[in-house]
Formats: structure tokens, C-alpha cells, sequence
């Protein structure tokens, strides 16, 4: 550690994949940070735009091994103990299902100024770019955004389906096209209606965006035929119906 | 209606207030748009980006009466019709319990060719601004928004909060300063522990912003002693207690 000032951190989100998604702020940091480390989740477009100098990659190595997220821990506050202004770029938002919150309390146990700023969600921004709203006066009075990659037949798993199924709200689970015949089957035993409308939006707003819709009963094979693949989000309720009525005429992606 | 090709209507979200988070879209799109309808809630720092004479107002009119939905609806077709390119700009993101849907759906059915512009929502930012974040490996696999409009003591309300305080997961209400006392009630009655930690955060990344912090057992009598207005959202669940941790290195707002 030097004796100067260190340099601030930025946690930054993403957005969903979509350049012009990404806020003004985030993209003027993305050009005036020394430092940018990264993972793949912003996706190509957005990482094509940052200078290949200042990029620092903290995803997937070569051998198929994650960056431990101590290592990225200690990265940030190392450069910034250097006097770097530094960007975490994430995928989406910073603090949604994206580690943010463990780094925010590392760097300020380090004494490193930090700053968030949000980005759209691909849990929000997936259903929009399928002409799905995410509440809607008619059917919800809220909407939950949840991990789909835990198990839901574990019994530690954190995830309580039945209580996801009572709120009687939109349901959007990110990072679940794997456990999907699980948490399906889940809603289901916890008395969903198995005629709810499902919808998967696969790489929102990316230009090979895809969309495939079903019910509760019928999404696991909509999906199998589809040939739907992570990253893809999954939105379960009414809202999902909405699609059908606005699809003909919906620009954007 | 003319034979025209009707023009194209843009439902974009303003984001929580501060200008820098708007998307990259959103701000390319007031600078282009021939009509801009909005209401009071993107805030007097983005409305003052808007050239005078292209704004509607479509917000609470001067005898303290809203605009019809109806009347919103109708002008957004009508300008279309005339040719023009449209945005109705709404506060935070336009399908969180913004009625964007009900836009959407409009415009559909009458045949106007229509596009979601997501925006960031106040329910993430807002957290976030305050150093809370939105879910937490160590806490939560959920985060569920919903709106504390609704009165938990009514019978019809459309709120679980039984179910919601079951999922384990944060909860962010926006919209629910006036209704604290009751919703925190039935969180307790649904057997959520008194001492989960609760922040407000009024009029997040605006200048003004405030925060204020306490426990569900007290965050009613924070709430008047800090005087905590709206807008503002309430965030509830063990990750509004992380705020403490990283304050004093916390910069944004």
C-alpha cells in the first residue's frame, strides 16, 4: 500500500446486454476508468467498447475455472491502493444476484471509497423486451425476482417455493433454465395453477434475442423445443398472457 | 385518424431522478421525440432536460386532480396518429407499478407500433444509494417489490404479506411511507423477527436524498422523528443492515 490517497471503486451494472441500456453514467466511467475488471455477463457488445488496455477479465479462465471471488476481492482494492479510479463492470446490476453487496463490504473493510450504480436488470428488462410487463394493476400487486440455480429438491435449498407461490404475484427467476422442470413442479405442488402463463426470454435485448412462451405445464417442453439456453430469464404469472395481446405490434428487439 | 403510417411511441423510464442514471436510450429519446407526455415523478432535474415545448404534462393537474388514465391513453394514440414519435416518460422503470402495461396494451390494440424502454427502478437504486444491497449471498435468494399502497387491513387487499414475509427473502415497498404502521404490523403478525433491520430511503439519488434506519419494531417512530416523506421506499430484510458496514466509505448520494 502506498502512502497516497487510494483511487475510488465503481460497482457498475451492465443492463441486460444492450449498449444503449447502459446508463450515462455507466458509460462515461466505462471511458474515463483506469481499471475496468470484468466477467462475460455484460456480453460482447458492451465489452468491445471498453480499451483493451484497461481491461482486467475476472471471469471464466481458459481452463474453465472461476476467478475465485477473493482474488477479485483483492484485485480491486490492491489497484485502487495504487490510486486507480477502477470500474466493476457486472452483468445487469450490481447487487441483484450479482455478488455486488460482498465486494462493496470488502472494499469499505479496506478503507476504499465505493460507489454503486445500478443498471437495468435483465429481470426487468427480459419481460419488457417480450412485451411483458413486470406488475400490472389487473393481476399483481408485486413481483419477486429469484435464483433458479439452487436446487429446489435440496432441503437446504434457501428457496421457498410455496411461499413464492402464495405472494399471488409475477415471479421472475434468473439464472434458471437448468432447474426449471424443479421449480416448475414446486409451483405446482404448492397449488399454482398449472394453466399460469410462463414465458423464457433467452439473451434479452442482445440481437439473437429469443422468446418462447407456455404455461406452468407445458414450459419444460416449449423449452426442449425451442432449444432455449442460458442466460435466459423465466417469468411466471398472468403478466406473461400480456405478451400475446401486444406482440404484432412491439419494436425494439 | 389520417392514412398516414401512424408514428411510434416509446414507453421509457426516467430512472429514480438523477440524470446520469438515465439509459443511454432514454436520454437519446428525449432529444428526438416530437412529443414527450410525463407526470411530476421522473423529477425536476430530468424534466428540465425536455425542451418546454415539447412537453405534456399528463400528471396531477392544477386542482389537485390526476389525469384520467383514459385521457393518457387516448392522447398517446392521437399523437401517433398524427405521425409523431412519442415517448411517455415515466418515473423509475415503466412496468413496475407504473401502469406501463395498461399503455402498452392500449397501443397495441389500437394498432400502434410501440416499444419498452426499461429504466432503473427506485426499488434497486434506492437500496443501493443507501449502501443496502437488493440481495445478499449470505441472507437472501429473493427480493420481492411490491406496492404499499394498498391498506394490509383491508380484506381485498391484493398484499400477502404472510406470503411475503414467508418467502425469507429482502422486501422493497415503494410507495409505502403513509402505510408503514400497518405493513410492518402484518409482517410482524406473519412472524417476521421485530429486530430485522428496515430502511428508508426518501427521494433516492436526488439531492435531497435522505435515509433513515431502524428495525421493524421501530421504524415507525424513525420514520416520524426523521420525517421521512414521500417518495420514498421502505427496504426490509437482513441486507438493510449491511448500510452500517459501508457508510463511511459510501460516496454517490
Amino acid at each position: 500500500m502506498t502512502d497516497a490517497a487510494p483511487g475510488k471503486v465503481y460497482l457498475v451494472g451492465s443492463g441486460p446486454g444492450d449498449p444503449d441500456l447502459l446508463t450515462v453514467k455507466a458509460k462515461r466511467l466505462l471511458e474515463e476508468a483506469d481499471v475496468v475488471l470484468h466477467d462475460k455477463l455484460p456480453g460482447p457488445e458492451i465489452i468491445g467498447m471498453i480499451p483493451e488496455e484497461k481491461r482486467e477479465d475476472v471471469g471464466k479462465r481458459a481452463g474453465g475455472e472461476w476467478t475465485p471471488q477473493e482474488y477479485t476481492n483483492a484485485r480491486l482494492v490492491e489497484l485502487a491502493e495504487e490510486g486507480n479510479t477502477v470500474v466493476r463492470l457486472k452483468g445487469g446490476d450490481p447487487t441483484v444476484f450479482g455478488r455486488g453487496g460482498e465486494e462493496l463490504a470488502h472494499l469499505a473493510e479496506n478503507g476504499i471509497p465505493v460507489e454503486v450504480v445500478p443498471g437495468i436488470t435483465s429481470a426487468i428488462a427480459g419481460p419488457e423486451a417480450a412485451g411483458i410487463p413486470v406488475t400490472h394493476r389487473d393481476y399483481t400487486s408485486s413481483v419477486s425476482f429469484v435464483t433458479g440455480h439452487e436446487d429446489p429438491t435440496k432441503d437446504e435449498s434457501a428457496v421457498d417455493w410455496d411461499a413464492l407461490a402464495a405472494t399471488g404475484g409475477t415471479l421472475v427467476v434468473l439464472m434458471g433454465v437448468g432447474k426449471l422442470p424443479q421449480y416448475t413442479e414446486a409451483l405446482r405442488e404448492a397449488g399454482m395453477d398449472p394453466d399460469t402463463p410462463v414465458a423464457l426470454v433467452e439473451r434479452a435485448t442482445w440481437p439473437d434475442q429469443q422468446v418462447a412462451t407456455g404455461t406452468l405445464d407445458t414450459i419444460v417442453s416449449v423449452r426442449d423445443e425451442a432449444g432455449i439456453e442460458p442466460p435466459a430469464i423465466t417469468v411466471i404469472g398472468e403478466v406473461a398472457g400480456e405478451r400475446e395481446r401486444v406482440v404484432e405490434f412491439l419494436e425494439g428487439y
